[in-house]
């Protein structure tokens, strides 16, 4: 079989398989579910043993130590892979619910009914626990999923997937709810992202690089998330104390994730009171600052922010810092260099907070809070398969809900249309 | 300057007009409304000089009588375009309101705020009323439009749209909030699909091959509608003179439109009984049947249906017949044949009209009711921009809310993540 003949055959499968789960009840979903918990724990040592290849191969490659890290998989890695499971097991199923539901005048009722996207197809980079989080998800909601892995990690998954696979069945559920084309071949991407008659979404984990390779091919719905160029506001009739705490929060807690602070923007009028001071407790805290001339007239040996800085997602301890006029001013450059993911203001004023809240087109606008508690866990969703700076469908923390869509159920009495 | 560059030009004015257009209010965007539906009836004679140089084309062309009708415009089609308005002025404007709002533990308080999608281009065919009718509804919902119609209307599809643009200007919103390539270069399209940093979304109305075209070329998200297959299956518990008449409605109302039927399910029990009358009734009304060999046994000089023909979406006196063995054979003939837009269950049978709407994975799943209600207005919402037979964001019928999305506005009093 040709590899493209593979990857149709695996599609078709899996649609099919995608059927059957879509109609399942909750409970044979938790079932299902609580299997593959337990599987993870008791095979553990299999995962571990087909970790070690891909760890062997990676350090023969001479890949980076962080991505050694990703890829790794322990005793206690799996435990948190089993447990997160458990975790959602105990959230509600989103699947059934009637949103809404109306009476028209010719006595027709609608209703707005909550039910799963179908067949999800996830590509990711080399992170195995992706691969059990994903379809822990993806189970739950109702979905069928393909999961397409980096080859780095290509033993782990297959792992991974294949005890999945089998909880599934024992559970009665079907094995190709949870489907995988067992090759490394870069082609397997490219082939999947035409199947727009099987797969009805797809959703891309990774860098920026690939997601748009992602979103330029794919002849089906992909809903992604490019980058997080997050920003913290501080406003002149802001709480300085607050500012400062909020600023480092969100630049140093954790500034390798997407929902960090990339760029500081600073009322003129407090400038001179906020940034000496706040410059000095990031540098304290190991951060580079790259300042506009403002900045670096009120603070010494400040490197200067280039035009590119204002677009850049660091993604480490570097900080853009801007002194502006005023919110309008704020507003204006989030709009133009930000990345529609999460800004913050910081402010006392209840009119200044409330223009910036409706004027900021994020997925998540805040007021004096952290930009870090963008996640779908902190939203409290108990779950995140990612997070969208899309327009249409899901924006911000995507877990169990963002995973369906609607269709309308329409009981009539044989009505006909005049 | 270069098409390309045109283009490029037109989508970021367009996108800087969409961030005034967003922050409007209610009242603005209403007052707008009223002067573009002031300015199209006071200048329908312009409309109406401009169409007739489209219909001049269209004779020397030689286009289709069909084609040439859908290009006509006269006082009457003006004053329905103006009276639509009207009617979007009437209807809530969806931005703004909070689907819901809760606490966190933390005491940050997380809102789900309506807001518009930003941009939107429109991509359609000969209708010169269609540049009215979907500018009305992208200013109510807060989105600026970029409009491309086919060439056939080019010069009624500019009138309309100087006049609108005028109207806007005169009311205080940007007129880039209505927005429009003026060239009938093909490349202006695919040059729009590029335009990803700027547009938010794509809709086309057309052709199915426009919009697998489109689909194909966008790295803009596109919600779409391929094609309607929808079915009528008359269950074995079904009220036979219900069947009767939402089989007749559903085909010959009007059977040109996507939500008319296209194959018509019968159980096998009942299919003596009911088939050789609606058979009867069918032919009478001018329909060709396409059956099944059981079809063809109980009804005599019937053409025996191809495996094409439960694919076709005959949008025409055509319909395919098919005697099933059970519910089950329906729903698996529907699932693989059908095109998730409009299907209908009729059956006195409480179970099997769930399982149907339950297990029919399309946009509007019907139980005793004709498919011809899939339908913006019919639904009660007013309006209608398209049909999506996509499975994420919207189903069905789309209107004002499902030109919105929602963005999360988090209040906060100084919340940092642990």
């Amino acid at each position: 079989m040709t590899l493209k003949a593979l990857v149709q055959k695996t599609a078709r499968q899996a649609k099919a398989a995608s059927r059957i789960l879509a109609k399942s009840s909750t409970q044979l979903k938790n079932k299902a579910l609580e299997n593959m918990a337990r599987s993870l724990r008791k095979k553990a040592n299999i995962i571990i043993r087909e970790n070690k290849k891909d760890l062997l191969a990676a350090k023969k490659a001479n890949l980076s130590k962080a991505m050694i890290d990703r890829l790794s998989l322990n005793k206690k890695r799996i435990e948190e892979m089993a447990a997160s499971i458990d975790a959602v097991i105990k959230l509600k199923d989103p699947c059934g619910a009637i949103d809404k539901m109306w009476k028209r005048p010719n006595r027709l009722v609608i209703g707005k009914m909550r039910v799963p996207i179908g067949l999800i197809g996830i590509i990711y980079e080399s992170r195995p626990n992706v691969t059990s989080d994903c379809a822990t998800l993806c189970i739950k909601s109702g979905n069928a999923v393909i999961l397409k892995g980096g080859k780095e990690s290509i033993n782990s998954n297959l792992a991974i997937y294949k005890i999945l696979r089998a909880a599934l069945k024992e559970s009665g559920l079907p094995e190709d709810c949870i489907s995988m084309v067992e090759s490394v071949d870069r082609k397997v991407v490219a082939y999947l992202l035409e199947m727009d008659d099987c797969l009805d979404l797809i959703i891309p984990r990774g860098g920026e690089a690939l997601i748009r390779m992602i979103a330029d091919k794919s002849k089906i719905p992909v809903i992604k998330h490019y980058k997080g160029v997050c920003h913290v506001y501080v406003d002149k009739e802001a709480d300085l104390k607050k500012a400062l705490n909020i600023s480092i929060n969100a630049k140093v807690q954790r500034p390798g994730v997407c929902n960090a602070m990339e760029t500081l923007l600073v009322h003129k009028d407090i400038a001179g009171d906020f940034l000496p001071k706040a410059i000095d407790a990031l540098v304290a805290e190991g951060v580079e600052i790259r300042g506009c001339t403002r900045t670096r007239e009120l603070s010494k040996n400040i490197k200067k922010a280039t035009e590119s800085d204002w677009y850049e997602e660091f993604l480490d301890l570097i900080l853009a810092v801007k002194v502006v006029r005023n919110t309008e001013e704020a507003i204006n450059h989030i709009a133009k260099y930000g990345s529609g993911h999460s800004d913050s203001i910081v402010t006392e004023n209840y009119d200044t907070s409330l223009k910036f809240l409706k004027e900021v087109d994020s997925a998540c606008v805040y007021a004096n809070a952290s930009t870090r508690f963008t996640d779908g866990y902190q939203f409290g969703f108990g779950a995140e398969i990612g997070i969208s700076t899309d327009k249409i469908h899901a924006r911000g923390p995507m877990a169990l809900e963002e995973l369906t869509i609607y269709k309308y159920i329409i009981f009539g009495s044989g009505q006909i249309r005049k």
